[in-house]
């Protein structure tokens, strides 16, 4: 089926948009473990046909990497921002709950900034190392690597920066109401350098491993 | 011994319900692990002999699949529902406790058919990928993927449905009182669908993994 | 060296064992992550070694299921109960706290029985099937099966018995007065039952794996 | 590139100690399972090139064990020690938050050096055995046993002595305020007196695995 990797990519992106938004708008305390989980068992069901990516700067990282083309990753992005999209309009159906975003003064948004790019930075630096080198091949912990890095940035940032560390999640909690479009461009940023720079990390510290 | 696969799915659909039903009597904060981890350690000890499925959804899924054949799936659905309301009646001798299911009115019925379909799919759908997929073979993490699925679901939708996702559970949640009769034809209908969804979209998305 | 294998016994058990105690004297509320993880971390390092038994009736099982001849079976049970007494002894030095066991009236020694029965068994039969099955051979799950089987137990009857499901901790449990005296009859009659149980079930269910 | 191990080593114990001193800092409960897990991660990720250290204490075992040579360990603990303070002081640039270092009186500082010792033995023998062990070749486990050693003591002896278990993380604690100058030498006492034992520990267990 040509473009099955697309629907993977949504599939997996819907029900990780899913969960964040479900657990956000519920305020459960276990959420960071649902969160990193989802993505986990998402990567684990889908990585066999997309590489279980579910994150535009996941994505990102890969091109810059040279495991996906160009014409793929906008394949990728599309599929993931829309499924990210429509998981948050669910959640807004299902689950009779409000959130009104915390205005982000000059220091916090400077936080944020540095959290969003350390994390973003670490999940883009697991998944390339832990899926992507020839050092580890057909290894059974890559989507267990992958899930708990974002289930380490849920419980050590959420608090500050509400640890999105992925523009579709970014976006999506636009939709619900969790962050404010006046600020969304600092998560994005971020999040688009830590893809970049931990790509190039990978090449340099992985020279041979093309 | 003929008959051992439908001995595996007792036993192991037994532990999950009673570690459902108990935590659910007993109210702890970490029932969501306890559940998703009863299911992943019996998907790991039972997985070589029966398949681990402890969920007649699941088995309707493979059914779909055509990992196993109607014969089969018949025994499978008589053992696990049998275990679920042994295990339930064994709860209610063990622990002093009462519950009353809650009044669900027509926009919470609506959510609950909603959030039961988004989750059985995704345990299937888990399932189908990460135990079945010849892309797959000799892999260590299919327990962990199957049973932090319904880890995620415990947390993410417990509060909403109970995220039973499981006709077994389901039916075992009526004698335990959690649920009420005349609301479980939404949890059945939305895990029924669900499973033969999660069956042809693996067919679908797999085309040459017969 | 001859009896390394008593001596990695030894220190897994005093690791496991201390875990208990000291997470039972500060009363953490994530002690069952701890006492879980601590069995899922020690059987990995010891399991190349002994097995990773740390727990009598896990021994009994083995012997049940011919893993284990009976001197050996007799030797991983002194340096089991002896490493569990140390680590008490430990434990309260280390840590200014006391414990009084609940007095355990008729129908809640009946409770204690059937609840460290099923999940004594439940250990038992996860280990023989995922460490010693022939089905199962070099997975790297089996520490993870094993560990969060405590895991769910600590959460699950942690409040009805106190998931001791070892002889060995069963004991320092006294040792460190959270268990009296005259109810541990109870507790090791029902682990000892639940570990024959399991060598003989692994046996019926698996009856060319010898 | 030369120095990669050692670039390595920086990146995971910087955001080791990033994840410690922001959780201790903001005082989440889940902070345990945020502190064992990044240490797995970045030990799944960075494994492949460095060996995944980040912790001077396993960086001296490894050197008793003789997986590493001393010019070598001299780079592994120049590169965690720096790696570790910088983290500090980004986390107290991020997080506006103050910590005052407990004071330690005799029985309490004897307690930390016992616990110390015990954990970072725990986790210095669970690293020997999983990593570099020719009997546990190919492994998928390694990440998950070494960070839920960390996890576990986190739990465990978190209130205790902090669980630093590691001098680049009781270093870090300092620059922090959360260890004072006065009491670092205990800590770093056990946990350099615990990397010895755990090397010899390993040969006199392993004695043909050289």
């Amino acid at each position: 089926m040509a473009g099955r990797k697309y629907v993977i990519e949504a599939i997996g992106t819907f029900f990780l948009v899913f969960t964040v938004g479900a657990t956000a708008y519920i305020g459960t305390p276990l959420a960071p473990l649902a969160v990193g989980s989802i993505l986990m068992v998402m990567v684990y069901a889908g990585g066999h046909i997309s590489g279980g990516h579910y994150n535009p700067a996941v994505t990102l990282a890969a091109l810059v990497r040279r495991r996906i083309d160009l014409g793929d990753a906008i394949g990728y992005w599309v599929a993931q921002l829309v499924a990210g999209v429509v998981a948050a309009l669910v959640v807004r159906v299902v689950i009779p709950a409000h959130a009104t975003p915390r205005p982000l003064s000059g220091r916090a948004l400077g936080a944020v900034f540095v959290v969003e790019l350390l994390f973003t930075f670490a999940l883009c630096f697991v998944v390339l190392n832990v899926a992507t080198s020839r050092d580890n091949p057909n290894n059974s912990f890559y989507g267990l690597a992958v899930g708990f890095t974002l289930m380490v940035a849920a419980i050590t940032i959420g608090g500050l920066s509400g640890a999105a560390i992925n523009p579709a999640v970014t976006l999506a909690a636009v939709v619900l109401g969790i962050f404010a479009w006046s600020t969304i461009w600092v998560y994005l940023l971020a999040q688009v350098v830590a893809g970049v720079l931990a790509g190039f990390a990978f090449r340099a510290l992985n020279p041979d491993d093309k």
